[in-house]
């Protein structure tokens, strides 16, 4: 049986200057613990660039979800203590876009092919 | 034999306000010539987004490179005469960001887990 298309998932959250060092510290040794949670909660092929434009400083995020329930998983992933403490680290670093109450803003799928 | 571990980029090019519209009906139409000559380039897994930040408009991309030599395989796609009609329609859509002579501008990969 061929398996399921996995959900796509585009997002994108400011980076603060005076932290852009920090956080690709971070993320250039991420937390086994961590990774592993992303795995259990069904996330693949998580990938974050960053780029600056203009004057402000961006995260983008690209991610695929396999599972079935991704409301669950991702409750799943933020009761994770380990999980907790990342977030920890790394929300202070980002500074969510102009108008979003959430850290990372979803973008809109305008085009995909396998 | 495991497969090789693609390539990955993610790029970020601006979106002219007044073409919205036509660059979002051209990419939910898009030209199976053009499909076919993407893949043909082993471009796979390619995505992109679409986001109004502050009050710009942006499109990021997302793809995979499964071959072996990447500038060969883009020159390849920059001489078929049916994506050069695309790109006839696409770039004039498109506003490359501030400081960069090329419509996508490449950004900075600081993280990834499969």
């Amino acid at each position: 049986m061929k398996p399921a298309e996995p959900k796509r998932f585009g997002s994108v959250t400011g980076l603060k200057p005076e932290k852009i060092a920090y956080y690709k510290k971070l993320h250039a040794y991420v937390w086994p613990a961590v990774l592993k949670k992303i795995k259990e909660c069904n996330i693949r092929n998580y990938s974050i660039y960053f780029k600056k434009i203009d004057s402000a400083y961006y995260l983008f995020s690209y991610f695929e979800y396999t599972g079935n329930n991704f409301e669950e998983d991702m409750k799943k992933m933020s009761r994770d203590p380990d999980t907790q403490r990342w977030w920890k680290e790394t929300d202070p670093c980002q500074q969510p876009i102009t108008g979003s109450d959430k850290i990372w803003s979803p973008m809109e799928e305008v085009f995909h092919t396998n």
